[in-house]
């Protein structure tokens, strides 16, 4: 059963409460605390060594990870990151150096984006170290964007270059906080969520939600350096291949209306001048995701695998 | 080095923010987020598969754990729990079935608290389940119970039995919302926490933040009746002993003004018959505690030993 299947299958039936305004199956719950014009988002995400990262990895790296991951959710619901609390699960034998350097990589991201860690806990995992955050945000009510909002007509566009995050970017990736903050100011956007699982695995979500299908254009899907190098030493998976499902890209995925598309583009370029915007295709009444390239249309499936002719 | 002192090396010069009302270092992280006479409280909590219980445990019971000692901390500070997130790392080979059991008892409980899951995720842990909850409640402003406001001379009391909670308490125990919601409806309560690693271990957070002392009077430790069991099998550790260290009691410690002491008695008797409470001693000001019996008093060290003669 895969990650979502049983999250699903668990949570089907909960009891809702009032407070609830999206519950499960969105980037963040959001909760109607009675805040006023702002609403609470609440996410919790996991780092495990030996899956996530490395004995190997430097403890900076791996504590500005399990941080960004958590940062980059609140991003997809174009909020503003707050609290945290973080549960470190270690090792009998953990080397208080290394702890200590997992915060200090953790606390130097926070402070970037006024994030208070408020607390927390420490507890044995034997075998490895995993970290658990806990994180609070706001977000004007009627603001948060949801994975639900996308339209037939909608322009896909997606932030930074996809592929090949395991090189080194899955764990230096700066969450796009600033980013969403301006989309969602300046521009309606329908429907977003942040790359964890690669494009072919994620965009379906939207469409899901949103009980829509996408045609993407192939020449269109921005494909990282990294993708491409590994493209050339491994033949058996192409770099499009590698954009299309490779995990851990933690770029915004998101739709606008049609007429956005070229102002969005314009303001884009002369305000983030060093991240790449890139449209790749558009939402479509039809579901499921197909490619268009030269040589025509076809199918692509929901694992990220193209089928080929 | 301890839980406590790795954290509160961690946490120590944190960047603080206006909102945060109580950061680390009490039972819950208490913050101001603008909800006008109400305060949240936001608290993380694991269990660990070998370490809080075994792979033959009920899984039933597994959940029901997990989410009470988040509940007992709520409770440790008056509140009313409200939202949980629910992480789930899990083995590859997990068996769905067992994972379905433990949420089901996770559910039982939260809806007898009236929780409301409003999401989790799953990850990988490959050698053992471990499950951690980040919730949500609310105190009312000024209403939540810290553990540094002990005054000397108040009287230390103590809900339910104490020891030998490892025979099957520590699966079970009802966290002690509904007592701690009515004491500080009806009494001032000056400090509160609740047990998890034995009264000798959990009563000195009371005192050093209350930077006082105190004095117990040994005859009047509730033993419960697994302690007493457990010390008749192992002469090496007295029942009083099981009471003073034994962990994962999960009842609440808290102190009142002398004055109270006897009022608090009867109408806790009348209110809650089914659940004893316990005068235990009282804050003294000079620090350390100490253990009064027939043959005079005598210092208990912090690990929870009694120094005998």
């Amino acid at each position: 059963m895969r990650e979502f299947e049983l999250i699903d299958c668990l949570t089907r039936g909960l009891p809702t409460h009032k407070s609830v305004v999206i519950g499960p199956g969105d980037d963040c719950a959001v909760l109607d605390l009675g805040l006023g014009d702002r609403l609470v988002l609440f996410k919790t995400d996991a780092v495990v060594e030996g899956v996530h990262f490395t004995p190997e990895t430097e403890p900076e790296r791996v504590g500005h990870k399990a941080l960004a991951r958590c940062l980059s959710d609140i991003a997809a619901m174009a909020g503003h990151p707050a609290q945290a609390l973080v549960t470190l699960a270690l090792p009998p034998n953990y080397e208080p150096a290394r702890v200590e350097r997992i915060y200090q990589g953790m606390l130097a991201l926070a402070r970037r984006y006024e994030v208070t860690i408020v607390g927390g806990e420490t507890t044995t995992n034997p075998e490895r170290i995993l970290i658990s955050i806990a994180m609070l945000g706001t977000v004007g009510r009627g603001k948060a964007v949801l994975r639900s909002g996308a339209e037939p007509g909608d322009a896909i566009f997606v932030t930074g270059d996809l592929g090949g995050s395991r090189a080194g970017k899955h764990l230096d990736f700066e969450p796009r906080i600033v980013e969403a903050q301006w989309l969602t100011k300046h521009f309606g956007v329908h429907a977003m969520m942040d790359l964890s699982d690669g494009l072919a695995g994620d965009l379906p979500h939207i469409l899901k939600s949103s009980r829509t299908g996408a045609e993407l254009l192939t020449t269109a899907i921005p494909i990282s350096r990294e993708a491409r190098l590994a493209a050339k030493d491994n033949p058996s998976k192409t770099a499009l291949q590698a954009a299309l499902t490779d995990g851990e890209d933690f770029e915004l995925l998101f739709t606008v209306a049609s007429r956005d598309a070229v102002p969005l583009l314009d303001r884009w370029r002369s305000h983030f001048p060093g991240l790449r915007l890139s449209c790749i295709g558009k939402i479509t009444a039809n579901q499921g995701i197909t490619l268009r390239d030269k040589e025509g249309v076809r199918p692509l499936t929901a694992n990220g695998y193209v089928h080929f002719k």
